[in-house]
């Protein structure tokens, strides 16, 4: 086999570099969601395709990996596929282990989808999805808490963000104000383009649609609503008077600011009536999270949705949560310079190996593992270089690999009991006894 | 739909408290692995056909998931398999990659593989596989250091083990020995089964394949030595000496020994001369982790290989590694009742909700949001429960999700300002002043 080997198109291996910033994302997730009382779990990578099918619409039944049955099985239809999204397994996940669960049921996912998209940039056919959702409770404390989570993890990470806030029944109260009550999917896949294609196209696309010249009048003006956002919603208020569903709304999202701001969020939260997410099972509050300082799309969202478990046979049970976009934080971090060295620090000492016969009990080797062993035990990070190897051979793998710290035990340190104690980085060298390696290095 | 939606065959959730154990091995496994200098990488679910096939035997190709073609290119016949192990895919990425790494390579990989095994108790055709391996280096210092990560590991655990230690090397030896060089393979898998069926049943099946009566004769006694690791070994270098590659077997063996004793490893250490393990890439030291106090199978095992990149044209590159088998770690410390209560843990305190008025500044509610607002900030896991439900909905929940300590703010706490705190173990009540309450929990 003379060619390199390769992947399959839109697939990744993630170096150790790669998969330390990767893991510094969702090991940020993770101890975030951890402080609000959410828990993990793991469904399996493979669903059986009735579970998948017809519940991401047709362009999502053609986008499933399918998964050939085994043996003598192989000739029939497939029966199962690749879990598309963390949503409908933790639907069904909450279905058939309902007698198990005590509700409000608080759990995080974070595992990897497949999807047979045309792959391009920033568009893989397997990713991460990050998932944080509580199910069993309408309380809008809940909505507050996934705030507080959103401002946690982007805090920690360094990610200076603004979260977008909506309500479905806002977006239905518009609707039936403007007198097109049964068309809020046309109108809010319309205005969700707003952000991208401009009034002057949303109006046409909306008008392509059928709505009414009169209607599209109406919309403009509350599309256009200036001010903070107590402002919007008051003025909204005074518009969507007439609408009960869209009081509601307002009463909801009132209430989420109500909270923000008496637990004193300090995220900037802003109110974004062309808000509108495709999800066609979201509710109430809709979330979107956008980076300030790099134009990407947005990096995390979600919303409330009432009948997740519907499909499943379970109706009427309310959940809100929201989906944190990995690998595009990645890219915005990456873009910004986030990634500190402490991220992708790995070992920090090696000790270089001048070999001896290692039935000796105090070759230079044994002294170096010994003395590793002692640092390991103090949870510093150590390695000692496996063969006893030239030494500039041995310097150039330490450079290599970014270890600031180097260790030297040739014959003069093994006779004296101090090693040479080499900083990388600015090539200061010290003589410290063997005794003392620990204390400093930790 | 009435029925309730299930799961592939052989796959599995976990549940919080499942994934919570799970996730203690594997954070175990990465701790000490970090210690000694590996780092993660990560590979896709999905690999070429092409790279997968032939690399487990005609038997492993039929366990191959294989993964349809998407959109016009279904009728084909299938490119993709799901992978099969985390060895293959590891050898590919050296390969594919050999010019950005720097060699000696370290490198742990903990990730889901996938097999078309007939479903059965302890096997599933989902399961994580937790591998720990360096290339390009022939050290014996690599095979030292992989003994101490599995003192470390099962250490930390508390899992009492036995680690068995034989040779390819040794084998091959002996098959020289008793004067049958070309039957290795045929003689290691007959001894290696040993432990399970009794010399006699091993003795018969050897007879079977055509190993001269004189050949088994010979290799009785060198299967029944007896002694410490040192006899045994010093034994079987008199038996060896007409053999080159027995001998050579001795003496990376004696040096293994030597680096154990020399760094006083105090992990139970065995020459098991009937180890063999199945798997035909090892060429030099084999590893065997077998539980002290639970009856099941190996739990970790691993071996030196000479040519593992060979099969993607990159030959001559030796490595050593070892996996630890995590749902049989799983079992055997859940059979022992070593997942300790801290393991789970999750939330320390649920926050009770009286509700209130969100308007007001000084609701219970709002008082309770700010105190988990408080304890997070300190790194404590804290919950407000999000409806205010009755008291005893509330005290229910948090039983059942086992939240060791109960907040009450009522109304009389909100007036006297001091909170009522429940142990909710010894039942114990205490009445402490909401700035305190960091201090105590913490």
């Amino acid at each position: 086999m003379a060619q390199k080997p390769t992947i399959p198109k839109g697939t990744r291996d993630f170096s150790q570099a790669e998969t330390a910033r990767r893991n510094h994302i969702f090991d940020t997730c993770r101890e975030v969601f951890r402080l609000y009382g959410y828990a993990p779990i793991e469904t399996p990578a493979m669903e059986n395709l009735s579970t998948l099918m017809g519940k991401y619409g047709e362009e999502g039944d053609k986008l499933l990996f399918r998964v050939m049955n085994s043996g003598e099985q192989a000739a029939n239809p497939p029966e199962k596929g690749l879990r598309y999204d963390l949503t409908v397994p933790f639907a069904r996940y909450v279905v058939q282990h309902q007698s198990e669960i005590a509700f409000p049921f608080k759990r995080f996912q974070i595992q990897p989808v497949w999807r047979a998209d045309r792959p391009q940039k920033g568009r893989y056919r397997e990713f991460f999805q990050c998932d944080v959702d509580v199910i069993g409770s309408k309380s809008l404390v809940n909505e507050l808490e996934l705030i507080q989570i959103v401002e946690q993890v982007f805090g920690r990470l360094g990610v200076a963000v603004t979260l977008k806030l909506n309500n479905r029944k806002i977006l239905a109260g518009i609707a039936e104000t403007i007198g097109h009550p049964q068309r809020l999917v046309d109108i809010t896949v319309a205005i969700d383009k707003l952000d991208k294609i401009g009034i002057e196209a949303v109006k046409a696309e909306l008008a392509e649609k059928g709505i009414s010249e009169e209607a599209i009048g109406k919309l403009e003006p509350i599309l256009a609503l200036e001010g903070n956002r107590r402002e919007k919603l008051d003025l909204l208020a005074e518009i969507l008077a007439g609408s009960e569903v869209g009081m509601v709304g307002i009463g909801e999202m009132r209430q989420v600011l109500d909270y923000v701001e008496a637990l004193g969020v300090k995220l900037d939260v802003e109110l974004d009536l062309s808000l509108a997410r495709g999800l066609n099972y979201y509710t109430g509050t809709i979330f979107e999270v956008k980076a300030k300082d790099w134009e990407i799309g947005s990096i995390c969202g979600g919303g409330r949705y009432d009948d997740l478990t519907g499909i499943f046979g379970m109706p009427g049970v309310s959940g809100v949560g929201i989906s944190f976009g990995a690998d595009r934080i990645y890219d915005v971090m990456d873009g910004l310079g986030l990634f500190t060295a402490e991220v992708v620090a790995g070992t920090k000492v090696l000790l270089l190996n001048f070999g001896g016969d290692p039935r000796s009990l105090v070759t230079e080797e044994l002294t170096a593992l010994r003395l590793a062993s002692e640092l390991r035990a103090a949870g510093v990070a150590a390695e000692v270089y496996p063969d006893a190897s030239k030494m500039k051979k041995q310097m150039e793998w330490a450079n290599k690999r970014e270890i600031p710290w180097v260790v030297i035990i040739g014959e003069e340190e093994l006779v004296s009991g101090k090693a040479t104690l080499k900083n990388m980085k600015s090539g200061e060298q010290q003589q410290v006894e063997f005794g003392r390696l620990v204390e400093i290095l930790k």
